[in-house]
């Protein structure tokens, strides 16, 4: 089977890392325009070979893990070169635009809309890491547009790589997910830079720094190419946890100067209950 | 040696547990008010023996674990019936009110003002581990005003088990940690509770919920118990950082409803040196 990676960072190079491990009859084709990329995933044997648009026809599967702004324009083009038997999956972290792209493309149904809910705050092929998405969830939207046969090429993936699957519709996907992971990762840059301009002539006050800042702040390590784009094109409901959240802040805070220490407790002790949420995410029961 | 630890949790229990591994000739004391709490220690083998203020005069070694709060009312209790040879040092998240509290003590010299920066969002006798020591910082307040002997006693005690000596006065110490640790509880917490309000009736949208999520709000399942009188004697400098807080989030949703995304990619490029700044954290280099 011919693979295609169309973006050899962190994403797409896990994918080839446990597809080359797993089916290791695959050959792995890399498309990047980084071309220092393309080369370091080839050096580290993530990909086979480096290739181009030129070859889309001879792929099997295509794994696209771009910026979401780059998907919108590629996609059309990536499904123009593909034969018919070829599945084309991406994993961008909005929906709603990219299917709507997609909506009317001839080979719609070559194209199978998936954001696998894993990564880490590190991005390019040396990030890349063998069984990145064992237990994740696969967030798959408009199922129902993909060819049944391509649809079962890609799941047997997901499966063998140890994804649970979950279907959704594309509004309902940019909608959740801008509570579940666009707001923490706006919370945790601006926890940094807050942090950041307030000490920054005293740098061995994060000496001061412990675990608990580590893993608050964890995600402002993330790339600005990749999350800028997503932050455009889900902002309506980027905006909208984001006046939630300040609200919330504002709330403890007049608290705070009220004095009113027993709504402080509260306000931790009702979401204390956060606990029993976080069990219930199967990623954590490892 | 006699070492007593007054409240039997996570802090308390954790030097318990090196103490016993690095000095098995010492007797473990434990006094809490939580019986159930102190059982429990007892059973796990954390202390050797159930004690009382009553026994306090045999301690070579009182470290103080409680709720900062309550700290302000023990301490001087605690320094009243131990004998002069005796070191007591605590390890509570704020400073500056517990050493004014002692400030004219007569037993002033036998206390060690201490923040060892080190814990878990979990809580209780069970929650102690050792080695939770291990390359953190420990924070000495005011050391020239515990007589010298018993400096040294402390000292010792916290080189063996691994941890990093920084001293700083108690105003500063809690000016900075209100940056470093505080205000990363209070956006937790708060994220926290701006997802759940949203998704209270769709629990199984967490099932999106990714290790993003789960390290951002990480710190809201910490005790609301210990956490209140925290913010509560630690007051004005949380305001501030929570005043800034809010004023940079502001500013990021102003630029994405302006759909300023050059200032949003700064934003964030900007905030990316939190890298560099972490990799300089000790614990980080284990």
């Amino acid at each position: 089977m011919n693979v295609f990676i169309v973006g050899v960072g962190l994403i797409g190079g896990s994918f080839a890392k446990d597809i080359k491990r797993l089916r290791p009859e695959c050959k792995i084709y890399g498309i990047d325009t980084n071309v220092s990329h393309l080369r370091e995933a080839l050096d580290l044997g993530i990909i086979d070979v480096e290739s181009s648009y030129d070859d889309l026809g001879v792929a099997d599967m295509v794994i696209v893990s771009i910026p979401v702004d780059v998907m919108v324009t590629e996609l059309p083009k990536i499904l123009d070169a593909v034969n018919d038997d070829c599945v084309v999956f991406d994993g961008g972290s909005t929906k709603s635009l990219i299917c709507k792209t997609l909506d009317s493309h001839p080979k719609r149904r070559n194209y199978l809309a998936a954001h696998p809910i894993a990564g880490t705050e590190h991005s390019g092929p040396s990030a890349a890491i063998e069984n990145l998405y064992v237990g994740k969830t696969n967030i798959i939207c408009e199922i129902e547009k993909t060819a049944f046969k391509l649809q079962e090429k890609a799941l047997e993936l997901f499966q063998q790589i140890g994804m649970r699957i979950r279907y959704m519709n594309p509004d309902a996907h940019d909608k959740h997910i801008a509570y579940v992971s666009h707001l923490s990762h706006i919370s945790s840059f601006m926890l940094g830079k807050t942090v950041i301009d307030k000490e920054k002539n005293e740098r061995d006050i994060f000496d001061m720094a412990g675990s608990g800042f580590e893993s608050t702040v964890r995600l402002a390590k993330s790339s600005p190419a990749m999350w800028t784009p997503i932050f455009k094109q889900n902002k309506d409901n980027v905006v909208e946890t984001l006046t939630e959240y300040i609200q919330n802040l504002q709330e403890f805070k007049q608290l705070l100067e009220k004095g009113d220490y027993t709504g402080i407790f509260n306000e931790m002790n009702d979401t204390n209950k956060i606990k029993e949420i976080l069990n219930g995410i199967p990623l954590n029961k490892k």
